[in-house]
């Protein structure tokens, strides 16, 4: 087999074989395609695509190209849940103790932000002594002991990807739509779950900005995952306005503390709600959603949820008492509020821009090698939709440095406040 | 500027601006970009294509990256012609005498055949002695004499087209239209012709199989031309069927004789003297395109074009007899007709088969290393429209080896004949 064959068959609109993308995905590792052949087949996938048996296939190879986590002597329906990432999204962190509540097993591998997202690892760090860095055995025993444990990536996973994602990086070839699910698949299935629920963001702060694209992308995820057995849905969801009140390490795990408590806000414990409902069912501990629904409700009424979270952080080496205390993770030395400027109804709050402002007092990387503030970011006061007064404060900057006039200015640049404004719909879509 | 700023440009459908194109080439040519941003810019360019004023910029920066001829101290309107390559296509070496017993200066830089296409170059040297490796003084000085000289490329003709090529060649990106457009025109400017003839070839044994394509890459040709301030035209002519009555280099020869004698087949014929015709108009020696052809036929039939002919052989080494002896060239050792199995009408001599045949023969080179038999080749003895009856012949192979029984395979697999078959239409289209 040749490679330029390959590109040509890719380039002339036909479906790669399963030997063409092995051939393919075994020359990306063993280095024998040339990364010029690589970059080349790359584009004409941006232009042609991929259908549903060929985006598995990707997935599979490079899933292949690597280790894979054997969970499979840790007894029930493993189930997982993936976000493609947004600003304030805190969801997995509440999430996973509510399900691991009802004795689901919850073998959970995160990752971290970079640019306006988050990630949970970094957040999760926020709690003194908290250890993301488990061995393989650990994590596992660590689910059979408690159903519960988030941790980053361990062994050589998906090495095909990494090698492929790089290229992306440089090539103009990241977005993609079985490129990026290629690459999202891969590392899922490697890390053993049964079944997993897919939170796929849209609008100004995810990498979908369009519904449309989300779609695309929602629907190329849950084929591969059903392709290869893996019991899959998804969700899209909102990211034009950041998720929840909070952004920034310690802030969203002290938001993720009053969601587990049922305290939370009303958008992302909807949110929280409805995937948790889904992976209840799928682990099949529910027959329907609102079923699913009231077992989740009543883990957070009855204290479980938020016993599980501290038993996992205790477990991980991270002080349990910040459930009840989350003063005791670094706290900002500054809090500013942002007054409004004129009265009127909250119109726009763009995501992605107080994912900026919230990673330039330090809450998050621009490069990979930067450090953490975990004590500082951003509190949202008002939400789109909700009327203000002038003067009112729409957030509050936590920060530890005095001087915020450029956070400020960046903020006031993108927020908006009009005469009217209807909040915005969190759930845009089911997709099964 | 980064690299995949410009790929991203491209890949979303823009124009490149001028200093991106010439921050591709300078960096292709100097390696700061790599080969894999370099071929998915190419592929980008496969699918979206480029505007006139892109592709003449690209061309132009391809001719920048390299040497160029200047050839301003010779007196006259300086016309050259290219043609995108045949099997039978020896209209060069019977036009260009022609034009120069018309005065007018035609410094010609050819190449050397590749598969089942013939160079020029190559059927030169079918003539003993004859040198086709002058310096740049030798050249100038030889079209300063006699108004003509044909020679390989000198010096170091962009070289970023090199690189690029070589990279096309492996990354299935060959046959996007500004690609070749450029290829083609930064080789032919930097030759310092004034006017450029194009002749395009389509059919099976052309590398632009459909009329559309053909037609595409003429305009290509011709817009960068315009656009870089030479004189520019091009003919559309098929190439369904080999182009006269000789395959292989010493019979192409004999035929390109025949021609200036005024006996030589009429479509190719026809086809020099039309391209011939757009030449002296270019050159500014005849107004309409009637007078240049009545200009052309005098040249014929006094002699003045032949015996330019004999004039440049001997100007480059070569023996000037092989005008009125043709077997002074290397001859086969056995010439077999291939007879016709039935009787009726030609309706098909596949033109890239029949080249291939040549090829086999010794006539072609299958890599680019291998040495050529000058005797060996096909004589045509009918063309597609034409009568025969059972038995006639088809054709005479010209060869060194006694068993061509897997050449008569080939070649009866690649003739059709039919009850009816109507004669192909040589000349299909002028594009200005």
């Amino acid at each position: 087999m040749r490679m330029v064959d390959v590109i040509d068959h890719k380039r002339n609109g036909s479906a790669l074989t399963n030997e063409e993308i092995k051939f393919f995905v075994d020359g990306v590792v063993d280095g024998s395609i040339p990364d010029y052949q690589t970059s080349a087949l790359l584009m004409a996938i941006y232009f042609n695509g991929m259908q549903d048996g060929e985006q598995a296939e990707l997935a599979m190879q490079m899933l292949k190209s690597g280790d894979q986590l054997d969970l499979s002597d840790i007894p029930g329906i493993k189930v997982d849940k993936h976000s493609t990432g947004g600003v304030g999204d805190k969801t997995s962190i509440p999430l996973a103790p509510m399900i691991a509540a009802l004795d689901i097993p919850i073998p959970m591998i995160s990752g971290r932000g970079l640019g306006h997202t988050g990630g949970t690892l970094d957040k999760l760090e926020a709690i003194p002594g908290f250890n993301v860095e488990l061995t393989e055995e650990a994590f596992k025993q660590q689910v059979k002991d408690i159903h519960l444990a988030i941790i980053g990536a361990t062994g050589n996973i998906a090495p095909a990807d990494k090698k492929i994602y790089a290229l992306r990086d440089v090539t103009d070839t990241v977005d993609s739509i079985p490129l990026i699910a290629g690459s999202i698949m891969s590392k899922k299935i490697a890390s053993g779950t049964d079944a997993l629920v897919l939170d796929v963001k849209t609008g100004s702060g995810a990498f979908m900005k369009s519904e449309d694209q989300a779609r695309d992308l929602a629907k190329a995820l849950v084929s591969i995952g059903q392709n290869t057995g893996m019991d899959c849905m998804a969700v899209i969801s909102d990211m034009n306005q950041p998720l929840g009140n909070m952004i920034g390490n310690a802030l969203e795990i002290q938001e993720s503390i009053s969601i587990l408590k049922g305290e939370g806000p009303e958008d992302i414990t909807d949110l929280v709600l409805t995937l948790g409902s889904q992976m209840v069912v799928l682990a099949k501990k529910a027959k329907t959603l609102d079923e699913a629904r009231a077992m989740l409700q009543t883990v957070i009424d009855n204290g479980k949820a938020l016993a599980s979270f501290r038993q996992m952080i205790v477990a991980q080496g991270g002080d349990g008492n910040v459930v009840d205390d989350p003063t005791l993770m670094p706290q900002a030395q500054f809090k500013i509020d942002l007054p409004a400027q004129t009265a009127g109804v909250v119109s726009k709050m763009t995501a992605d821009e107080l994912g900026i402002a919230s990673m330039l007092l330090g809450g998050g990387r621009q490069t990979k090698d930067d450090q953490l503030d975990y004590a500082v970011g951003l509190e949202l006061h008002k939400k789109v939709g909700d009327p203000v007064k002038a003067g009112e404060p729409l957030l509050t900057i936590y920060s530890n440095r005095e001087d915020v006039e450029d956070i400020k200015k960046l903020l006031y640049d993108n927020i908006e406040i009009a005469a009217q404004a209807a909040p915005i719909k969190l759930i845009h879509e089911i997709i099964k």
